[in-house]
């Protein structure tokens, strides 16, 4: 295949074809409910407008002292101190406490004005109704989180294109932040074409197939926080897939054609996407397999790709290639979490063409507490080859193969 | 805080903790249309009702031929055939190919009768408007997937308990099974208690904190495919407690009370969870480090939490602990994605007290081509260790630590 599409067109390396991300601005912002932030892109940096916590609140159950009324306090020789009464929980103690005098605390209390340490209960005795026998020093902010010792009040805590995930709800939520400013939900619009492809609800006629690539794509969408719209299957006429095209730029951030991989129907996805509005053809092209017909064009700051017509080779570039573009678009601005890929060692050669980087599917296993990567056998234009996966290794370029206990890197599908 | 928990109550041990997961069944399933099962899980077995593909398929541009009549053809010897005509995409070819004949076909073209291969364009030459000239034989079967080579008809090809990724979708799509029968998504309810929490649209008073537990449980239901339903804050008062409680089993598949971290909250939280119908404590503290004071009980088939009130720690348990009940209620059976963690090795020595599993929170960060876990730095109650983290690393309950160096297992938060 390598050899045979390089007489259709020219490959742009994979680098340049990931630089064009920086041809496409993020989506627009809206205000959130934090309860719908989960996932999501934050389009606003986060002040804390205030000290987290806002008083100094004990970690544990005990007696909240002035640290150094226990010092030197051992089994053998207790410091005696004078209980002055008990913090309520929510409530600001009424009295202070000094030297040689605690007040009864429970976790998540407020310290009374006059102790910097908490005494946890279990090293300590009760004597009599007004006095304990302390039987540890505790040093100063010893079981107790200070006023500001989490997030100090005026300081940028959240970033814009931050990914809220539960602890960043539980940071808003500690603030006060009901409402956040994020980025809306990329929509991607995916469009079908091929006289040989039939809604998923008819029974095909010989040599027709039904509509996959809409269902995987719809799949890897929704795991990348988009919002995908079917604009459904367009026979291989180049009048209608243009005004479909139109149609679905006009109410998408991106546009996925998938099929259309035999050489008359790419030709002309390639004249109808040439003929959009302000049209540029960046890559068509690319030095990755499964995946090389990919077709990634530009009118106004919208994408359309044309993707590959069997359904491994579109999910494949939709995970190494079009995932990036719609991060981007997304506001995302960090690496966090999918970017950190498994490690894991080959259990058999894998052998590989130079000249393109080679995606093999492989199926992790837990062995002698090593992951292995077990590659999936099958031509690559299988469907059960992705079923059996857990993930990716890519085999680089300049690279003949790999050898069996071979350490990858393994990008979860 | 492990030698003082010890005084109130046992502490349950971790994997017969765990085994208790087998008390519970999966939720209840529900018809549910294609384009909603991303993520969900499998309640029915799939069946091939047909063969995929459903008839021999060309998987390149080229012709159609019989593989014999190219055997031995070469660039200095090539076969000549006698083109037939065109195979026209998504139609069953009106004419049959017999010994030193052709047909022009394109990828995902139906071969016509007689032919088991297809010679790619590349490698050949048009002679006249009716020869070609083949300058590469093909093997029987060569870039053609056949009749039942992706998925074999009558064959299970999806299980009861399956995770739908975008390609279990595709495969649904490819059968023509628009609608399927999941599990339900289990309802998780959150109950916040503590007299010292206030909604997080107040400006607490001193010695109050905003509800944060409740939105970073949300978050984690949200993440592990539950639907989360807040009950609200609840005081400290068994009377209150107990109503809220039955009122949230009645509608939760599980339900989460956090908070209540106090002395004299555990003493009335557990005797609130006693009181319920049907009610068993399976669990009354867990050998986890944060999260130790942590309530596990039963009533009916339904489980109920009791989380310690440290926002940090609820999040360790919830990762560690309840998620894998989680699944269970939600029919998962595989372990997929999620449980393979990365490896990754320690920027730092840990220390480690023994008897109890530690969780380190570390952040990632790729070096010299390997991955490397940084221990966070900063008391364990302090939720910004969580905003800076990317994932736990276990400190096993039977070590003192772990050194620089070692490689390591990280749960991804």
């Amino acid at each position: 295949m390598a050899f045979g599409m390089k007489e259709f067109f020219n490959v742009t390396d994979l680098d340049q074809v990931l630089s064009y991300r920086s041809l496409f601005d993020p989506v627009e912002t809206e205000q959130t409910d934090i309860c719908e932030s989960t996932g999501r892109i934050l389009a606003e940096d986060i002040y804390s407008g205030e000290d987290i916590p806002d008083f100094d609140r004990s970690v544990m159950d005990g007696y909240a002292v002035k640290a150094s009324s226990t010092f030197g306090a051992s089994e053998g020789t207790p410091a005696y101190l004078e209980v002055r009464g008990s913090v309520l929980m929510g409530e600001q103690p009424s009295f202070s406490i000094g030297p040689g005098e605690a007040a009864r605390i429970s976790t998540g209390g407020m310290l009374p004005v006059g102790t910097n340490a908490v005494v946890m209960a279990e090293y300590t005795d009760i004597l009599d109704e007004g006095t304990i026998e302390v039987y540890k020093s505790v040093a100063p902010g010893q079981n107790v989180i200070l006023k500001g010792e989490d997030f100090k009040k005026d300081r940028i805590v959240l970033s814009r294109g931050s990914l809220i995930r539960p602890q960043e709800s539980g940071l808003l939520a500690a603030l006060g932040k009901s409402q956040i400013l994020l980025y809306k939900k990329p929509v991607v619009g995916i469009i079908s074409t091929g006289d040989e492809i039939v809604e998923i609800t008819e029974v095909p006629m010989p040599g027709k197939i039904r509509d996959i690539n809409s269902y995987t794509l719809l799949g890897q969408i929704l795991e990348s926080g988009g919002v995908p719209i079917f604009f459904g299957i367009v026979r291989d006429d180049y009048q209608l897939l243009q005004k479909k095209c139109e149609e679905a730029l006009e109410i998408s951030d991106m546009v996925l054609i998938s099929g259309g991989s035999s050489v008359g129907v790419r030709d002309f996805t390639i004249n109808v996407l040439s003929s959009l509005p302000s049209a540029k053809i960046l890559a068509h092209g690319i030095p990755i397999s499964p995946g090389k017909p990919t077709i990634l064009a530009q009118s106004k700051n919208k994408q359309i790709w044309g993707l590959p017509g069997h359904v491994v080779s579109t999910m494949v570039v939709f995970t190494t290639v079009v995932n990036p573009f719609l991060a981007k678009i997304s506001g995302c601005t960090e690496n966090r979490g999918q970017n950190f890929f498994y490690k894991a060692r080959l259990t058999r050669n894998i052998a590989s063409a130079q000249g393109r980087v080679e995606y093999v599917r492989v199926h992790l296993k837990q062995k002698d507490g090593n992951l292995w990567a077990e590659p999936v056998l099958g031509k690559s234009g299988l469907l059960h080859t992705m079923v059996l996966a857990d993930g990716l290794v890519a085999v680089d370029m300049n690279c003949e193969g790999l050898d069996k206990g071979t350490e990858v890197t393994v990008i979860p599908i």
